[in-house]
């Protein structure tokens, strides 16, 4: 199953409903359901039958026609697709209010994301702690990256540093980025950038609010 | 221009491209750029020049043939059609620390977008101040909102209390949630709900890595 999907591309959109598959599945678990079929699971995510199992059909079915999905295999299997069954260590860029509370959110580490560092370009802010993590001078960054294992560099740093930043997490190894930048980083193709652009996301309400008027 | 586009549907893939326009043409501004061809634009952005014509036409054009956009009044226009020349007033649900980031974006009051009251359960926490916004008891939330005009309630919140939180927010007559506790909340149709899930953007980064492997 997994050969397969490695060899076929999986559509973007596809891959952005998987974490939504994988937390209703964890709630019909904590329900203690075991099995559940296309049509009640469609009835709950309020998306069609036909979605699903075309979306899971991308990674293979795993569902027998009339006896429905098994719960926890089928959540533990996008879970492994996710690559929730592994740890990723991460560092985030920036010790202000985001990147304090991004440090402090007990919800990634319990999903096998885990905050090793902060760095800070700010002297006041080094060598306090945030939680259990040390804030670092920014020229420490190099030599943290090599003598630990990071996946994930989180940005949580003014847009006009951003780029630079991005660059020096490029040559230093970092192939995943979180960005909470305000700014399309320019980056070869090799590396990935997740964007969490806040302010665009406020603006999808102001807009339906405005076209109420 | 404004009418044809209270009455023709724009797809929501589109309203999520506007706020990217929007910074594009921003930046063009700070550059002193007064006018910019399609396929300018496209280079910059990283899109096809008929992506951008197609786009700006949902909303009339903006654009002359041959002579390519005004930077100033696009962005204007685009401004106005995401509610951007509007002050909305927000209030925050959650004064933890995702809640306290929140607030502390100084970035949001400078589009417009301003906290006026933050509310928290926890009774350690009402009466504090973040930044210059008073934290109030959940209890006082009713009263607030009859006597302030607020546009956006913002959840920073667990999962377990969100929905129920959501109910009373709509009861008081809010008609926009901007959603960042992990949960799909059941409410009318006639509210709109943003929704930011910070441990689903996680797992797409999460995915890549483990696609690579």
């Amino acid at each position: 199953m997994v050969t397969s999907l490695e060899e076929r591309p999986i559509s973007a959109a596809v891959i952005k409903r998987l974490p939504r598959y994988y937390r209703y599945l964890q709630d019909l678990q904590n329900e203690n359901m075991e099995r559940i079929s296309s049509e009640e699971l469609s009835r709950r995510m309020g998306v069609t039958a036909s979605q699903i199992r075309q979306d899971l059909n991308n990674f293979g079915g795993f569902g027998q026609q009339g006896y429905g999905y098994n719960v926890e295999y089928l959540k533990n299997e996008i879970g492994k697709i996710l690559g929730l069954n592994k740890t990723h260590n991460m560092i985030i860029i920036g010790g202000g209010n985001l990147g304090k509370a991004l440090a402090g959110y007990a919800n990634f580490e319990s999903r096998g994301f885990v905050v090793k560092g902060i760095f800070d370009a700010n002297p006041d802010l080094v060598g306090k702690r945030i939680r259990d993590i040390r804030v670092m001078a920014m020229e420490n960054l190099e030599c943290f990256l090599e003598e630990n294992e990071i996946a994930i560099a989180t940005l949580a740093i003014p847009k006009q540093d951003a780029q630079h930043v991005a660059e020096q997490l490029y040559a230093a190894g970092i192939r995943a980025i979180w960005n909470f930048a305000h700014v399309d980083l320019d980056l070869p193709r090799d590396i990935y950038v997740e964007n969490v652009n806040l302010i665009e996301s406020l603006m999808q309400l102001s807009y339906r609010l405005n076209k109420k008027h």
